[in-house]
């Protein structure tokens, strides 16, 4: 299969598979595909390390880089006197505390200040720079701008290393934005899918895109998990999938084995756009955690991004330690970021099966589909 | 284009108009696709009445009748005995007149009592069954339940008259429901649909229900108004595609003026799931009237199906006609049911038109996949 972005960017198939596991990236990009490394989880040094050991796996075949900009972000992350965390009310510890007791997590806090005020400030166009920097030292293929428009500094410096810079809309209106901020592919990311997503389904959304940023090439995610949405995404007129929830029950995920069985027994129903954990809306598994921020009595709402965030990663560290213990509480609360795809994810598969199976599923459908047309 | 649906409904193309106009039903059928008259805005009388007139349109063309079956239903509307609108609870009725006055709507309102017991109980079993008895004395190629199973007297009634029943559904739960209801065809609905709907997008529920109810045929609904969106939902296995919200916006169409205005110029963001007015969640434009209700300070929540239908027909009576004279109050508040495609829609074409583009789409999508894999 041949799409101009394949020839652009030297791969087999448009698959992009977009993880937080350097295995995952790996293993995608040597089956034929495009592995994305989502950066957020890394400081400039860790980043450089992983990458180090990628350059090392892939032979020379393309990859890419994810970092995560918001166009908006609490004014506490670019107070570098203070730190981040100081800024979380008090309102919003006590009711954390709580739900630690309520769901009996045994598991203790660690002290999280240091931990907190870098990964606060990632997330900023500062912070994302320094990833970039980093990035840009290996022989990357794409780097990735999740959420707001890239900064433009990460568009010059892309740009003068000759990598292409793609970026994750969710509306027509943010497309444009992106295109006039430099980037030279769009993904439009469909209201299905895990993590930050808008509203507008992937069915709608990518073919107004499309006609949108032409000639500007579009990924679609949203709902791609499977060589048949591959083809629907693909005559809805993208260029190519970009892929997050399929990977996470890859036999290479680092997904904690309490989260890995949800995932496996969860339906299509059993996800929710919550901002309980980062402050933006993100689809995620609906858990006791998204219930109680999004419905709960005493909840007292999420706060922005990154504060939002920082609490809840504290948290949710505690709670996945306790889950791994198998504490029932904290079963019921840990969760991840997944698509509504996660009803179809019933097996774990080594991620080249993934790309196998679904670009041979792939074939099967545009088959069928030239068959009714003769 | 033959699919098996098309062999056994005797179509052209497997493209299913849904329109409470008859006109729009007689131009699709007429053009080659297949349409489908909501039935609920009529009486038994009156369905009959458009039913004869269709037969005069089609010569001899299929085409269908779909009623709404809910599941669960408020006990009032089983209630033979009193008068529906008595159960509509005194704060839900100043609601509405505080609205009325907040929003300047001048336009007086009418006595519908009589309207309303019928109205209500129409969405019953029992009062659908009075319809499909009239729709099965006309030569109609097929009986579509939305929401709910099929009641058994319809399925029995329509097996003897030799008429398939299709099923809408918005879960893989619910499509084996329908399944083993009697139901002959699917019509798998996603979450950015118009009109009722559930929360699983049209990408990811499709293939899960073609592969659940093997080998019952499947329409894919939600998010498809143009050919690339019809080729996609193929890809995904359905066997035909069933539309609603495009037709809305054709010549035909009897959309009032006002809401046809905000139809054409609403973005896709533009459409809220909401259950202010039917009782169920419902995908209709983002208005004065949703906004109210779901997140009005005063809002004493929406009733149950069939009490706030009725409620707000009366109200969206009266908004209706003063939006019409121009008031700007009523502007704000008037609104219809509609998917999320609504963004695509921004010309006026006659329904013939809508079909042969969407077909004419459909072959360039289906080429344009067929080449990528040469």
């Amino acid at each position: 299969m041949r799409t101009a972005i394949c020839e652009r960017l030297g791969i087999e198939f448009p698959l992009f598979a977009f993880s937080h596991c350097r295995d995952v990236v790996a293993a995608v990009t040597n089956a034929g595909g495009f592995g994305v490394l989502g950066a957020i989880a890394y400081s400039p040094d860790e980043l450089d390390t992983e990458l180090t050991w990628m350059d090392g796996q892939v032979g020379g075949k393309p990859y890419g880089v994810d970092v995560l900009v918001p166009g908006k972000i609490d004014a506490s992350a670019l107070d570098h006197r203070a730190h981040l965390l100081d800024y979380i009310p008090d309102r919003h510890r006590d009711f954390v505390t709580h739900l630690m007791g309520k769901y009996a997590v045994t598991a203790p806090s660690k002290p999280m200040t240091a931990v907190a005020d870098e990964l606060g400030r990632r997330v900023t166009a500062a912070g994302a720079t320094g990833l970039i920097d980093v990035a840009l030292k290996h022989p990357i293929g794409l780097i990735a701008s999740a959420l707001g428009p890239p900064p433009p500094e990460m568009v010059a410096a892309a740009r003068e290393a000759g990598v292409p810079v793609a970026a994750l809309v969710g509306t027509v209106e943010h497309a444009l934005r992106q295109v006039r901020a430099g980037a030279d592919l769009i993904v439009a990311q469909g209201s299905e899918a895990g993590g930050h997503t808008g509203e507008i389904s992937t069915m709608v959304l990518v073919p107004q895109v499309v006609d949108a940023v032409a000639p500007v090439p579009v990924l679609a995610a949203g709902g791609i998990a499977s060589g048949r949405q591959m083809a629907a995404a693909m005559a809805l007129g993208a260029q190519g999938v970009w892929c997050g929830s399929v990977w996470l029950t890859t036999e290479e995920a680092e997904t904690a084995p309490a989260v890995k069985r949800k995932l496996l027994a969860a339906s299509s129903l059993d996800t929710v756009r919550s901002r309980s954990r980062t402050g933006k809306p993100a689809r995620q598994l609906r858990s006791a955690w998204t219930e109680e921020w999004d419905c709960g009595q005493e909840s007292p709402g999420p706060l922005g991004m990154p504060l939002q965030l920082l609490l809840s990663e504290g948290a949710m560290a505690r709670i996945g330690a306790a889950a791994e213990k198998g504490e029932p509480g904290a079963v019921e609360l840990v969760n991840y970021f997944v698509g509504q795809v996660v009803g179809q994810l019933d097996q774990v598969k080594p991620a080249r099966q993934v790309v196998y199976d679904m670009i041979s599923e792939f074939g099967e459908a545009v088959e069928r589909l030239a068959r009714l047309s003769e």
